[in-house]
């Protein structure tokens, strides 16, 4: 019987893993469209996210929700069990402002340091450490950015505790590692042995097999964005 | 004596402006720093938002909130009088879909359709216009996007009410007229006229003589973005 929820994703998409991580926390089922095996992409992105044709989107009740910090949010006011974000309202503004810069600033400028060449790739792959220090920063003695346990943040960075790692691998540069972010090094550990992240995230040598497929695309991609 | 809150704000940006409707209409006493009447804009932001270096900054009880909608979202989680947001997770996602929308996508093409020339300023234009249909269709038959009150998404379309029309006049565009958006003009007119945009908003003609002095930089400043 289908299910409540359904998400449409790509299977390899950092921002899809997102909801699956929450929705898997919450203990809420769901379907997944998988847009890989669609043949007509932009007809699904007209039925559901027509303003930014991006995945992912969270289809519950016959209602769409995109974006994936929304989608969170969306998770996070919909079902109580397991709640992701602080009830303290200035922690709540921090977990937001953080998960934002993760998506306004972090991932732009890491693209640019796998993907870039020249000076861009060399600026954007100092600017890259230095956001990672800000994160790190955070963490303080945390084991999660949530305290105890993975809260709205670690789902939002979930991105740097993985993908980061395959794609300086793809890409052959060296951007985290354990010697320069010990404290961030420590929390993608955690955070990749906890038991939400061994049963959703995809598995590693799939995504650098993934992403090997597509460096030219993603170096191309840079040039257009620039 | 200084009030318990206080924000970091520049005296004409819709930003900054964005908080202090919130603020009045919760009924939260506030005190501003005017960033035009400070000479070391850097310690300023050193100090308040290191990351973006960004207005407007809510300080309150020593602490730091940046972005002006998570400071939208910490003064709905922190004061409870006249709610902001709709109750139901639904329409909140839709709400900071459409707000994260007009920061996302009308604002930087509106300014390109204001300041940019050639095919750029025609095809941002045409876009713009599509982007305020798409607002436009949100407001249905309600008075305000947030129903019968002035709520988060209005609060947010601020820009759109007063700084639109401003900056059309002085860039000698037409952009957002009556003829082509009626159900938003009349929107435009109501949030105008409200009682709170009134007290708080600024005088259109110190908008105009503001941003006639700053055409220049204006159009310097779209052939940085691109």
């Amino acid at each position: 019987m289908a299910k409540e929820v359904k998400l449409v994703r790509y299977r390899t998409s950092p921002f899809s893993l997102r909801e699956e991580l929450a929705l898997e926390l919450k203990g809420v089922p769901y379907d997944c469209l998988d847009l890989e095996d669609v043949p007509d992409k932009n007809a699904v992105f007209l039925e559901y996210n027509p303003i930014y044709k991006k995945i992912p989107v969270l289809v519950h009740k016959g209602k769409y929700v995109a974006e994936s910090l929304i989608i969170l949010e969306y998770i996070e006011d919909t079902w109580g069990a397991y709640p992701l974000l602080p009830k303290d309202p200035y922690e709540r503004a921090c977990v937001r402002h953080l998960a934002n810069f993760i998506d306004d600033k972090c991932i732009p400028t890491f693209r640019k340091a796998f993907w870039g060449d020249g000076d861009m790739q060399k600026t954007s792959m100092e600017q890259s450490k230095e956001y990672l220090s800000i994160l790190q920063k955070e963490l303080k003695n945390k084991k999660f950015f949530g305290g105890n346990y993975i809260g709205f943040l670690d789902i939002a960075a979930a991105y740097i505790a993985l993908w980061v790692g395959v794609l300086q691998e793809v890409a052959g540069v060296n951007l985290f590692n354990r010697e320069d972010h010990p404290i961030l090094w420590k929390w993608s550990q955690e955070f990749l042995n906890s038991k939400v992240a061994k049963k959703i995230l995809p598995e590693r040598e799939k995504l650098v097999a993934f992403f090997n497929g597509r460096k030219e695309i993603m170096k191309d991609s840079i040039k257009t964005v620039i």
